[in-house]
């Protein structure tokens, strides 16, 4: 890393467009006519639908960079704002970033922050089209667009839930939650002990889906790759309780889900454990996981089966059922308890 | 207005989201397949070209909460994104939004802004595709991302200005930005003597240019009327100088542009002598105009000169030349002077 800190003011804010509008302007698609050196983008394609999501991540909020990496913030900007093109069935192609910067960052800290949304280019196929930068009085921001195409008339939504249904998520839940439970803890010994390097254990597998999550494009593969056309789909962002609930009211059903169903990895356990809290609640109501829920008609339950090689990483969860039952939890004692979303508990506002 | 005061701990994040929801998704157009209901939205359209642009707006750098009122916040907000769909010569047709807000806010304030949102889609014809609440500790932060589609397989660009074309602007300049040094001067004063009434004298049209900006979409009519095709296009957001400078840089030739061919409004030059401000200066360097900048064929001049009661508004400012004679301005007094783009002066960090 360089040692050199260059203030942001020596470089200006039309110094700084221009910088990376080489690095991000040399290998782009075909379709993509004007880029970042432009005051809007332009970008081509035939018979096809937009898909679109826009996202925001404030200092403070959502991420404290006393331990956040910078690049890996970069990286992780741009997985949150494609993961919700690909809970649509469809794949990112194009990325815009808008960027809030205070006058303590230097230019070198920018600069790997933008290296960070350049490697998550690469690795998504991604031509980043849009950069804005604004100076900040208060902490950074950063606003992240997404766009995807597809020739798809009918992309998969949050609304086509059928009563029927079964219940699917990908990956694990609560681990980005445990993560950050992680270093808010190690934060406030280091601050205490004024001890350098904190100690994270064996939990090398809870910090990397907090600090480097990765957005589930190979669902999109191993669904085409077994012919399954979910009926619904969604991003689990805050928590799978919320988002569940959110696609049961946009389909007008309700839903069963079993805790012993739950994916939640043994890492996650045993953190849940040392820290005495209750790995279900980080699994329902814990964020970040930016994993996939989603539906399946009853017809493809044995496809599913037949495919389950090449569908690791799913799991089914539970089923839908008629609105009027409710979107319920049953424990393993065999208790039914309704589902709540959480979201700006006053624990959030109090300040 | 109510008086009701309702915390956001109260409403909470989701139904924040369900509020809005509403509002925005009972008359859209027929393209828009799924809006603010869904975590992407999804837009159909045939054998178009995308334009699309993102923006950011921070607390107490863009804008201050204690003269600025929400509503017009929530209407220049908009225009500001959609000023670069139209700066391409297309028309914005969807706009998504990220917000971050403070605890500070109430329920009622964020209605505010949003009606401020809603009277700028019906004025505009735009579809409010995406709404992203989020907590934010510190300032409110307003991300905005607009979309336009273009039947034309080339939408004006800022690269296309050639070596003998006319350069021309819409409006007049440096009066948003001189709106804004009278409320900054006001609150000194209210500040200072508790009086609470601020007196704007004769000056509410720079306070109408700060605070309500109109798009020129306009001017789009025009130039479809007059047959006239723009041969490079950009928005005029920092002053005329450096939306200048990135124009003739994009196209790689240089300009001049004559002191006394400069529209400002003569509320602009009453002011800036009251202020002992240079009138040119906040045209060239003063933010906000939301105007245009576009060049001509010189083979269109005849056009241009007998169509000029319908391209009212419309401003011949200059010419194109080589690069290698650089960005200059002829003064009144026969001098040339090269154009400075400024942004992010040190006096936007030293803070």
């Amino acid at each position: 890393m360089s040692k050199t800190i260059t203030p942001l003011s020596e470089v200006g804010l039309f110094g700084l467009m221009e910088r990376y509008e080489k690095t991000f302007s040399s290998h782009r698609r075909s379709m993509t006519i004007k880029g970042l050196e432009n005051d809007a983008a332009i970008i081509s394609q035939e018979n096809a639908s937009l898909i679109t999501g826009q996202n925001i991540l404030l200092e403070g909020i959502h991420f404290d960079l006393t331990y956040f990496p910078l690049k890996h913030l970069g990286y992780k900007s741009v997985v949150s704002a494609i993961s919700e093109i690909i809970a649509t069935g469809s794949r990112p192609s194009h990325i815009s970033l808008a960027l809030g910067l205070s006058g303590k960052m230097s230019l070198e800290a920018v600069d790997q922050f933008m290296e960070g949304v350049k490697t998550a280019c690469d690795k998504y196929n991604l031509d980043l089209i849009g950069f804005k930068p604004s100076s900040s009085l208060t902490g950074m921001t950063i606003s992240v667009t997404a766009y995807g195409f597809s020739k798809s008339s009918k992309p998969i939504s949050r609304s086509g839930a059928k009563e029927t249904d079964l219940l699917c998520v990908t990956g694990d839940l609560g681990s980005a939650f445990m993560g950050l439970q992680l270093l808010e803890r190690e934060k406030k010994v280091l601050k205490e002990t004024g001890e350098a390097m904190p100690d994270f254990g064996s939990y090398d597998y809870l910090l990397e889906r907090q600090i480097k999550p990765e957005a589930r494009i190979e669902l999109l593969e191993q669904l085409e790759a077994t012919s399954i056309r979910p009926t619904s789909m969604c991003l689990i962002r805050e928590g799978l309780a919320p988002s569940l609930i959110r696609l049961c009211k946009s389909s007008k059903v309700g839903c069963i889900i079993f805790e012993n169903k739950i994916p939640i990895d043994h890492t996650t356990s045993t953190l849940c454990d040392e820290m005495e809290f209750n790995p279900l609640v980080a699994a329902l109501n814990g964020g970040e996981d930016y994993e996939l829920l989603f539906t399946l008609s009853l017809d493809d339950y044995q496809k599913v089966e037949d495919a389950k090689d090449k569908l690791n990483n799913v799991f089914l969860i539970g089923h839908i059922w008629p609105e009027s039952k409710g979107y319920i939890l049953e424990t393993n004692a065999g208790q039914e308890i309704p589902l709540k979303a959480r979201g700006w508990g006053k624990e959030d506002y109090d300040q």
